[in-house]
């Protein structure tokens, strides 16, 4: 599996893993419970050190995760590689994997950070929304996995055939997703004249990271 | 968690987790291991009943799983949702998760079975493509998990903001996400002449599911 227990995360591989998790809206996030592991997605967010989740304070998942080892996964799907065998078919994708033991926050200074970082992951609303009450924070729980066992895996390019394969009849390339945001859609109860924030506004049309 | 154990699966429930396993291109399998848990992303198939899943025979995480409770989780996010407070933002999204025992496949059939349901889960490639030789078969493990235990979730609309926010200066909604599939690219050692396969050309500008 190569994932490293302990090493120090180097830091071509930290840059490749934080440019992984910025690019993703969900992560997968796996914790072993006495019932077998469980994989759920969740929002995120991060600094260079940590990886924030958070979640109802009612979430079971998230208080299973806390003091305990956790695996949360990260993963874009590029296109698929098709080879010229269907042992040779892949995918191009990026994925980070982050290991480590998940840590409740309890401060409240990093309370708010860690749900301001989730919050603006995929794009800045924590300054545009209302800010959050005092019982909504406290409906609210936030987890920190530590960075540093972590690892990116990136695959590019086309397939990697046989060798004898490579003047047979057979088709070989690549299929290409290209995923795009639609343009910003107001909720049903909106009121008139309320202007959509300047940051959803522009994610209109730009393709995902 | 609402994931049952041991439970029936309705049908109706059923068609939900087949519709969002037959939609993904990828699922995070999660395994627990001494080393604390681990999700990888992997390709996968499925019939009516078993999810399958394959891979090198030297892959650890899959190897990992034979005989243990694993649980595979698949997550297709379909759009952002702007709260008009950060406490109310959340993701469309459809998500199935499985739990089950691993079993590892050996019977000779149910290996091309699974084999040829994962390579044809996205674009059908195995009756174009090459006939894996047995020294290809030999290299590969293919694992099966019931489907017996699983849940869909989805998540559809607007905001589900507070009734005291609905009149209030800040904007709600949500920004779509549109993934299409490219057109098929050629690997650069591709002969001229070669015809691209009709399912693989069929793809193209089409909307992933």
């Amino acid at each position: 599996m190569r994932l490293r227990r302990g090493a120090a995360l180097g830091s071509y591989e930290r840059e490749a893993v934080l440019a992984v998790l910025d690019a993703a809206l969900v992560a997968h996030v796996g914790v072993a419970t006495p019932d077998g592991p469980i994989v759920l997605p969740m929002a995120f967010g991060r600094t260079d050190e940590w990886l924030y989740l958070h979640g109802s304070a009612a979430n079971a998942a998230l208080r299973a995760a806390v003091g305990q080892d956790v695996c949360v996964t990260v993963t874009l799907v590029d296109g698929i590689i098709v080879g010229r065998s269907p042992f040779h078919n892949s995918m191009n994708y990026r994925s980070a994997v982050v290991r480590g033991v998940a840590r409740r926050v309890d401060d409240p200074d990093e309370v708010v950070t860690g749900l301001r970082l989730v919050s603006d992951h995929v794009v800045a609303t924590w300054d545009t929304g209302r800010t959050p009450t005092d019982a909504e924070m406290r409906k609210t729980i936030v987890v920190a996995v530590p960075l540093t066992e972590s690892s990116a895996k990136v695959r590019l390019g086309g397939p990697n055939d046989e060798p004898t394969d490579l003047d047979g009849p057979h088709w070989g390339g690549r299929v290409p997703i290209r995923s795009v945001w639609g343009p910003p859609e107001p909720a049903g109860d909106l009121p008139a004249g309320v202007d959509v924030p300047a940051d959803v506004v522009a994610l209109s049309g730009q393709p995902l990271r």
